[in-house]
């Protein structure tokens, strides 16, 4: 097998983890170390530094009037929320067990709001008494939301969560415009603000959320325009004061080759534009914005062990320990109708594109064995990463150019920060669980 | 909305469970009192005599020479695990803590194999201590067994996985043939049998598999004979002795419009004669299929609970307390390229083919108010089934036709019995767990 020549797209590089002595390092700490702290294989480890930088990122491109908000369901490990709440300015949660992951962290419930449908009479009890703000998805949860709050005598926040009269173009995933599930249509939008006023309900705002995973900034600031010209008009309908908008999220992050990371800092500018043309109406006002993948989706890496390696028909298979049921979107079988490959290296024989380089350049003043193990190190084998469940849906890597893959090599999935760990079916086939670090 | 007249394909007739009074009957037991037992929605509830039913069908209608095994990845509830091992000859495990499970439930160790790629040193352990037979997925597994035997002083009972050089036809799932991660491929087992002599390893036999969920059966008795043809050609190339031929499973059952449950009876005609004349060859052989979802699928229900209805633009939604993190495969997200409707019903609105006839017939008898109730309650309206995830992948049934959904109703989905439970994201979104019966 040769070198290989890559005409097709590539994955954007993976620069968010540095590379020591070719091991890849999370926050400071070689792989190597952070499996025996683990110890076990395989595990799931997120990086503080590339979350605070995340983080910071968007402090610095987006305008100081837009609250930044977590929502946990992208990654709820309760470590990971602590992390983060002193860091956003509030945290969404989609459902009972959340918000008390939620509360526990130390945030306070007025920072707090809860979105999902089909919310049930005891969560609704939970977040009225911790003062949570209700994004509120129909008419009998907002009569239901009443009736609580009379039973207990607790004044109950509430916001609409509206299911707009458009869609967010380009997204990975669509949940607004047509007919859905989640909100209140456009149109019954006045309606339900009436039926708050009459209730006597605490209210707070409107919640338009129109996409998840997108990487079109054009379409993401056309649809940041249609959402507060869509909040300008519901409250021109009501006399409830508009006290927050929270305007969803929806930035992506590249999985996939050819996918390329967002530039924020448009997006930014035109949101600051937005909220002060809204602020002159609503002198009260905070938009908020609700990001889980976008913040927490690049700093984590899935990590498992090569167990066994055969040939099979000239491919090659890299049988590693974890798979599918620990990271079920990686193999592909997450609603992709299509499967890619995630990012993926080998976590103890790195070599950074600088390195690579500097190898070329230095080619020649290298003596020749050195300059032949360091080319040997540099080249590609196509090979087929799986898993252990009986199925051939366990594929974590599919005609992937990796360094010569041995057993115990540690196969490192990027981009598994968020929708991994509890977005996977981890009893399935009773193989041991995963761990989850964060450094 | 007008009663439905349907062209399109139906979804089989599910009567593997009765109905009395509109309520569905699981072994006996209305739902509405399983509801009570389990002490919640959402749950799983399996039948036992539709487990015994498919027992006794296979019995009836598989050569008495043939033994039955239960592939327990399909249903490693406990309860469900020792309830067959009285049942079948064989308990097939995937894992090391499947191989706990089954002995727990009182199989002896002799009765139990284990396959599966990437098998770890601590697992092989766990199975040569126990007396099980190792399917045998590749050549370091090999080596690995014969280490772990030699270390432990136990005599290791091994049978080679083989990737055969054929396909099973109209299979869900392709597992055999062109390369693959599973088994040993076809022309490198005799040199896979000369390791095992040298080695001096407990040689049981063969385990040639090839598909799963085939619904053709002509498909599956076309490979049952290059199974069985397979097997006497490696043998040939051997003197060791053929005492066990595990011929994997493949037979399905219907999930989807359009497809019929498969006719068993020209299959076991066919196989008969296979084993007869592999016997006159190989008078100690044993010959076992391997079955999980045709034991357990049909004989499973996963049902939660209606908890909002609202109408968006025209469209109905019923939202439940269950969904994708419960029943990934019923979402549509599980591998599945395009998605279909699992079958479902309103467990307390069930009216049975029968009985709707019945009224049909007698409606002139009966007075006009009745008539008018039997009539309204068979009226269909279409309907989204949607369950409180925070994601248009979270979808039960997608314009389903049944009766007029209202809250409280208990949405069943049938064909639940396998890949449900264990083979989804329940922490995904931290919502209540469901729990499992066998009733």
């Amino acid at each position: 097998m040769n070198l290989t020549t890559k005409a097709k797209p590539q994955h954007a590089p993976m620069d968010q983890f540095k590379v020591h002595n070719n091991w890849l390092m999370v926050n400071g700490v070689s792989l190597e170390r952070v499996k025996l702290r683990a110890g076990q294989t395989p595990f799931y480890a997120y990086d503080r530094s590339v979350i605070s930088h995340k983080i910071a990122q968007l402090r610095q491109y987006m305008p100081q009037s837009l609250k930044l908000h977590y929502a946990m369901k992208a990654n709820p490990m309760p470590a990971v929320v602590s992390f983060l709440n002193s860091q956003v300015d509030g945290i969404d949660v989609a459902s009972g067990n959340e918000l008390l992951v939620a509360l526990n962290s130390g945030i306070a419930g007025h920072q707090i709001s809860f979105a999902g449908p089909g919310k049930q009479s005891q969560e609704l009890t939970m977040a009225i008494a911790s003062s949570v703000t209700i994004n509120v998805e129909s008419f009998n949860e907002l009569s239901n939301i009443a009736r609580i709050s009379d039973a207990t005598g607790i004044s109950a926040k509430v916001a609409v969560r509206v299911n707009p009269d458009f869609e967010l173009k380009s997204s990975g995933m669509k949940m607004g415009g047509g007919p859905q599930q989640f909100g209140i249509d456009a149109e019954q939008v006045p309606k339900a603000l009436l039926q708050i006023e009459a209730l006597g309900l605490d209210y707070q705002g409107l919640h338009i959320f129109s996409g998840s995973q997108n990487l079109n900034q054009h379409a993401i600031m056309q649809t940041h325009r249609q959402i507060f010209e869509l909040a300008s008009r519901l409250q021109r309908s009501t006399n409830l004061e508009l006290l927050t908008l929270n305007i969803g999220g929806g930035l992506g992050i590249p999985y996939f080759p050819g996918e390329m990371p967002l530039d924020i800092a448009p997006i930014g500018q035109a949101l600051a534009e937005l909220i002060d043309n809204l602020q002159a109406a609503h002198p009260n006002v905070e938009v908020a914005m609700e990001l889980g993948r976008y913040i927490v989706g690049e700093a984590g890496i899935y990590v498992c062990e090569v167990v066994d390696i055969k040939e099979s028909r000239g491919t090659r298979f890299a049988i590693v320990n974890g798979g599918l049921h620990h990271h079920l979107s990686a193999s592909g079988n997450f609603g992709q109708v299509i499967r890619k490959n995630y990012p993926v290296a080998i976590g103890n024989k790195m070599i950074s594109k600088k390195q690579s380089s500097d190898i070329a350049q230095n080619n020649t003043r290298l003596d020749q064995s050195v300059s032949q193990e360091k080319v040997s190190a540099e080249q590609l084998y196509p090979v087929q990463i799986v898993g252990p469940l009986c199925t051939p849906l366990d594929l974590l890597a599919d005609k992937y150019e990796l360094p010569a893959v041995e057993i115990g090599d540690l196969v490192v999935v990027y981009q598994s920060g968020a929708y991994g760990f509890t977005a996977s079916p981890r009893d399935f086939l009773s193989h041991p669980q995963p761990v989850e670090l964060l450094i």
